[in-house]
């Protein structure tokens, strides 16, 4: 049986409910690690299923920042030092991963409280996550402001990407599986992956 | 081993090398099928693995569109008609939707190419995809152009939206594992999902 529901109807609905029902149906979501260093200094590291691939040549990554304040110290650190981490999520560290969007007390780095541990490369500004096998350091390149809902788009070049060698295949792909890596279902569900298929690229 | 890429590295690298590599690194993505109708009533049919939530109140879905034949055929659809349909792909539908991808002649309509069914829903100008289990109808609300790369944050708001009754909570959420959602890594690798747990909102 099926449940259809309008525009009005979805409205109407209970603010939770609504928010719970429409962060699920767009199917599952990368779960990714930003971190990034304040201006003094103090290291800040945050959950986000919003990373988004806009290109490869040159190399972007995007992400949707929403006004809440968990996200607002990341985009405040972005935009004091101009540069942030994106830090692939695994199974061995989901919890951990998830525990991050708490909200802190100012002056409490994530990384302490959930039990991960920063760590810097060369003179690269923003910290990495020691326990991701994907790492990615990325400069600022771009914003947009969604009017819509005060939300935006915030765009990264990727300046620095270590990953295992081994998960490397001939051709550039990569073995996600391999690696553990996890898809987040809407707020708080976490899922593991198992491949199907490859199928290369699509001909008539 | 850990392999380390610095910017001038990546862009050095063969280009297709890099778009695979490059596709991979943000871990897995959703899968869904956008359908859009052309001023003369034609259907198209594409995959898209960028779809994003953009908020739920008002319910807004975002998606990234890239300057190729295929996507531009869904863009400039959305443009004339202002509506447009966002299917969840599952297994059991996960090789047809990949199929879409290729450039099919004009005039050949991806849902008869590929072997999916279009289905219309009341006045809704776009078609779904029958075998779908969610349904989403959007209509056109604002885009952004990237300018580091020619490439387009079209948003739209949740007009319609249809799933099975049995897979939704008393709370709102949706069992994403019980309707068989894949995810998709880089192009064209795909992943069926097992879940590992929900943990609720995060608290200090």
């Amino acid at each position: 049986m099926n449940k259809t529901f309008t525009y009005d109807q979805l409205m109407q609905l209970p603010g939770r409910y609504r928010g719970k029902l429409l962060n699920k149906i767009s199917g599952v979501k990368p779960a990714n690690l930003i971190g990034t260093c304040s201006e003094k200094g103090h290291p800040n590291l945050a959950i986000f299923n919003s990373v988004v691939h806009i290109g490869a040549n040159p190399p972007f990554l995007g992400f949707i920042l929403r006004p809440t304040t968990v996200e607002r110290h990341t985009y405040e650190n972005i935009k004091a030092t101009g540069t942030y981490t994106i830090n692939q999520v695994t199974t061995a560290i989901h919890e951990q991963a998830h525990q991050t969007a708490a909200k802190y007390e100012k002056g409490v780095s994530e990384f302490e409280a959930v039990g991960l541990t920063p760590v810097y490369q060369e003179d690269f500004p923003a910290p990495f996550v020691t326990e991701s096998p994907i790492k990615i350091g990325l400069e600022f390149e771009e914003e947009h402001y969604i009017q819509c809902n005060d939300t935006r788009l915030v765009i990264g070049k990727v300046v620095r990407l270590q990953l295992p060698e081994a998960v490397i295949a001939e051709d550039g792909d990569v073995a996600l599986e391999q690696l553990d890596s996890v898809a987040i279902g809407g707020l708080d569900s976490y899922y593991k992956i198992e491949k199907l298929g490859r199928y290369g690229y699509a001909e008539p």
